[in-house]
């Protein structure tokens, strides 16, 4: 939701010239800061960025997207699981890759191509399998499971179209390394033998769409060590997203997650389902972290005129939110994960905007929410990993350091 | 002194509702901000916190309060000794605890009592002995001194009436730990035969007091290896404070502490006996900390209205300072060590506010000393253990980091 100002808007933010009635009213009733979502100019990813929210100390715990994206998934993953974020792409016979998404693959097209590659057969002397599950369009999970695995291995994602496939190589001497490259590499080439020759992508060819002819794998990682918030704090929490990255950390967070019909994490979501399953999810939980990926979406697509209509949009449901809860009893936050900019089209790492409403909150004179607005309010400037303590204090869960 | 906005008080917080002109006037010639004594939402114990406003880092020195208890009751604590802050209480026979405080003992009875308690003679194959003192009301300290002893021994405290007092226990497998246990349990049974029979007991028993039929232990803890401030800084430092638990952190810090007659660390304190104190202090003096527990009390009462009668109070001994130091040559920082809320009746995590005032700070345009109006000063937002080395900076004491 954060932004950098925007020229087309006369240099101000696209939270700034939308119509926002109910997050000024969340600003006016409440506290207001700017926050580092990581650091100071760090610029977080999505997944740090949660980690980050949900009070843990991501420059500690993160081991890599894929483990995340994999849990979001739906995979079980274990401990020492090797996962992978994985994108269907189109590349030419030479593998220069056209397409990084594939034409941004229809779900149902990538269900049944990945349901093809997970029945093929790994031949190696470790005994590792694997689980390969799509996720949203072109988006998937590879988790790679075995004895004497690493995640110091590289990405065969070259991380824009044009340029050739790389090489997976072990990144570091280990045994472990060299044996997950090789199973690695083994297995991206069974997935394009299979992907070739799938009648999916024949179909997709004769009706102009880029066949999604090959997996690229990136993020080596493992699942993240952290205390579950239900332990960490007492709490029951819920989660409402359709992101399968911010599934994933909530996940490893402990956090129950809500399936929303209709949430798509997509600027087509159903904003009003994920409304009123918040307000449900709140008359049972002690915590509900609610998402929406949408205004990230418009920015990476610098599409400034749909970023300020999703904002607007949340506003609605945000909205109907304080209508159905009760504001006398429960604390409500609204921040953004990290600032993208519709100009650069990138995550950046300045400040996000922070307001916090409910019943004991130090009210301040902010009257807008907004970066500049808010930056002015009583809670100054805190750090990602911060509001989750300011949060649970508010609500009576945190434990006294000392006597 | 902080505190979280109050319903009674139309959600102004008690600071705020307070005549307060030389808080106020202290606020308007200086640089105001809020502080997270430890870290946000953390909630500090006055000990924690304490240390953390003399500019150690809490989370890596602190263990337990039991050794600056003991040390701020006057015992000389040794680097090894083992120690536990103690309560006088009243049990039933059945060792379920009916009051914790013993009906908040006087300190005559209390101090006839442990003068019994130290006669006693330890039996145990390692020579360890023990210190038992009486502070305030039904507070105690014990140090238990020996060789091969551990802090890794559990409490005996409930926390609460109504339970059942608790089976010491050694928290691990270590020889220390399970000798210190042993020793401690012998203690413990061999107090109550004491007490049991007492005539101090019989008498109170007699006037419907709650007889001090047990002592209760916990927070086994040594004393914190810091470095003195008098080292740290080049600096003179003196400590005008009753509670036993803020001499301690003092005493550890290298401050020399000062009897004031009449400061008891509770309500009825004399205010104009430590504002005189501390002028004083001042003469002789780079470094001089006053505390005032009395504000803390009426919180944890739950007595809004005695909280703000109680910073009305501070604020006439403060306004008497100020009339008696050289403000161009004398730096003055008013804070709380922690928020203590009217509502919860605990210690919570919200920050505090800070004013400094004196003749080189960067004045800034707060008028009033409060939490809410001092988030908006040139401090900002600011930590606990940064408050000594931005006071020390001013007064010239600390040394360049680099060339």
């Amino acid at each position: 939701m954060g932004d950098r100002p925007v020229k087309e808007l006369n240099f101000k933010t696209p939270l700034e010239v939308a119509h926002k009635p109910s997050l000024n009213q969340i600003a006016k009733t409440g506290v207001c800061g700017i926050m580092d979502v990581i650091s100071p100019g760090v610029i977080p990813g999505s997944d740090t960025a949660t980690l980050a929210l949900l009070g843990y100390d991501a420059l500690k715990v993160y081991s890599g997207r894929g483990a995340l994206e994999a849990v979001g998934s739906g995979i079980k993953v274990l401990s020492d699981d090797v996962c992978f974020r994985c994108n269907f792409a189109t590349v030419k016979e030479n593998l220069i890759v056209l397409d990084r998404r594939a034409g941004r693959i229809a779900n149902e097209d990538a269900s049944k191509l990945a349901e093809s590659l997970q029945k093929i057969k790994l031949e190696n002397s470790s005994n590792a399998e694997f689980l390969f599950k799509n996720t949203i369009q072109h988006r998937a999970a590879l988790v790679v499971r075995g004895p004497k695995l690493s995640t110091a291995v590289s990405d065969s994602d070259p991380g824009k179209a044009g340029e050739k496939i790389l090489e997976i190589k072990p990144l570091d001497e280990s045994l472990e390394s060299n044996l997950t490259t090789e199973i690695l590499r083994d297995l991206m080439e069974k997935f394009r033998e299979v992907l070739r020759q799938h009648p999916v992508n024949n179909e997709r060819v004769k009706h102009g769409l880029p066949p999604a002819n090959i997996i690229l794998c990136r993020g080596a990682g493992t699942i993240p060590k952290v205390k579950p918030l239900p332990k960490k704090y007492g709490i029951t929490a819920a989660c409402i997203a359709a992101a399968s990255l911010i599934r994933g950390v909530s996940k490893v967070a402990g956090i129950k997650l809500i399936d929303v019909e209709g949430a798509t994490g997509t600027p087509q979501t159903d904003f009003k389902a994920k409304a009123n399953a918040t307000i449900q999810a709140l008359k049972t939980n002690d915590f509900v972290l609610l998402h929406v990926k949408a205004t990230d979406v418009a920015s990476h697509d610098g599409n400034i005129k749909l970023k300020v209509e999703l904002i607007e949009k949340i506003d609605e449901m945000l909205g109907y939110v304080l209508n159905n809860i009760d504001l006398t009893s429960t604390y409500l936050a609204v921040t953004a994960d990290h600032t993208t900019s519709s100009t650069t089209r990138n995550h950046e790492g300045d400040p996000v905007p922070i307001a916090i409403t409910g019943p004991y909150v130090r009210r301040d004179d902010v009257e807008e929410y907004g970066e500049r607005a808010c930056a002015k309010g009583g809670l100054n400037r805190i750090k990602g990993m911060d509001l989750m303590p300011i949060l649970m204090n508010l609500i009576g869960k945190t434990k006294k350091f000392g006597a």
